[in-house]
């Protein structure tokens, strides 16, 4: 983590530990030069991190301001790692319907950006939250990138293990949602009725070099889960 | 516009008339300096922007990377205009259902951060993607800030209009998701059956001096609608 990402980091636990709210005012440059113990280079770098990621806005003349969604309990479609981030507080648990070693179908083949050849971990598993089925998610590892996966591993955070254990640098991913009907099979692992609504986000998740490594597909218990997306004025 | 927003801008549409694909390269550092005529700090923010937009990725010793979806016709949920910019070459028009000026609701006051006896526009539009319905809109719009709405304005791009006619500033905005069943109205508006999924977006846009102007709730018409988010690494 590079010093100006320290920093961000830092600023972003005292806005969380002064349960600042959005609007609140932060100090200025110089103050927080001083309190961090960075230049002024190093801040205005960490700032502008903090801006993009959605944590503060800036307005030129009038200071630093906290950005902060006011509704708990919602999932950030923007961070990339699953929700157990956003969901700190609820316990998240997992059960694994299956976990092999096989080929890719040709779908995950594609988006994986290897050949139906190739090995892949598969893994199927229910999440839970509150003993309340969260999603069901299916995701694709190519082999090649991700060596080893066990019962233990995928019962907990993969991400966790891939970052720590395998030491991979996650890079960025896409995403795509679609709302549609559960299938019956889905219906069953969620406890809902075939026909009911589900949202269906399938991700392409890429190493820092750029790299696909995963390719999953969670399908949201529609009453369990509700999002939050914070935009900034750059596609405008 | 800042010089490397525009750079950015610049590279942007570079990579679009080129028909740049998702891992192609880009020319180095020094190439695109001359190329664009700018110092080496001006390249270096504008790549760093486009980094966090999702447009390139950046390997340290490696060089500098086309980040690109392949799937055509999806809504991006990270450009807070609305879907008109995505959907370029889509022909989009809007049905006004209600235009008027009254005292909002405790709910839109609460996200505009004003009383409820302070004056709103009401906006209720259906819009269109060939022909098919894409979703109902109901938007309340804080007219302390957006003093003026028309007939011709709200069935074209309001946001446009804010921008250009009124010469305000957009800044940033928070977006709360959810799924649920449709109710009989929404149903009739969209052409689908009562109890069909839906997908409901409920935005906060705020002017850049972080005022909120603009409460906006959107269902979506299941079928006709997909949506992607490219996220970055800074969640992880």
């Amino acid at each position: 983590m590079l010093k100006y990402q320290h920093i961000a980091a830092e600023i972003e636990k005292y806005i969380q530990e002064h349960a600042l709210q959005q609007g609140d005012k932060l100090p200025v440059l110089d103050e927080l030069m001083v309190q961090f113990g960075v230049s002024k280079s190093t801040i205005i770098k960490s700032l502008e991190l903090l801006e993009e990621r959605g944590v503060i806005f800036q307005v030129r003349g009038s200071g630093i301001f906290v950005r902060r969604h006011g509704r708990k309990g919602y999932i950030s479609l923007l961070k990339n790692q699953g929700f157990t981030r956003d969901l700190d507080h609820f316990p998240i648990t997992s059960q694994v319907l299956e976990l092999s070693v096989g080929k890719p179908t040709r779908e995950a083949a594609a988006n994986l950006n290897i050949s139906t050849e190739q090995d892949v971990y598969y893994v199927k598993r229910v999440r839970y939250i509150y003993e309340q089925t969260l999603c069901v998610e299916e995701s694709y590892y190519n082999k090649a990138i991700v060596t080893y996966l066990n019962n233990e591993i995928v019962s907990d955070s993969i991400f966790d293990y891939i970052r720590e254990g395998l030491g991979l640098k996650i890079g960025f991913s896409d995403s795509y949602l679609h709302v549609g009907k559960l299938e019956e099979e889905e219906a069953g692992h969620l406890g809902l009725n075939k026909g009911d609504p589900k949202l269906e986000v399938e991700t392409i998740f890429h190493l820092a070099n750029g790299q696909p490594f995963d390719f999953s597909r969670i399908t949201y218990n529609y009453i369990q889960s509700q999002f939050f997306i914070q935009a900034n004025g750059h596609g405008m």
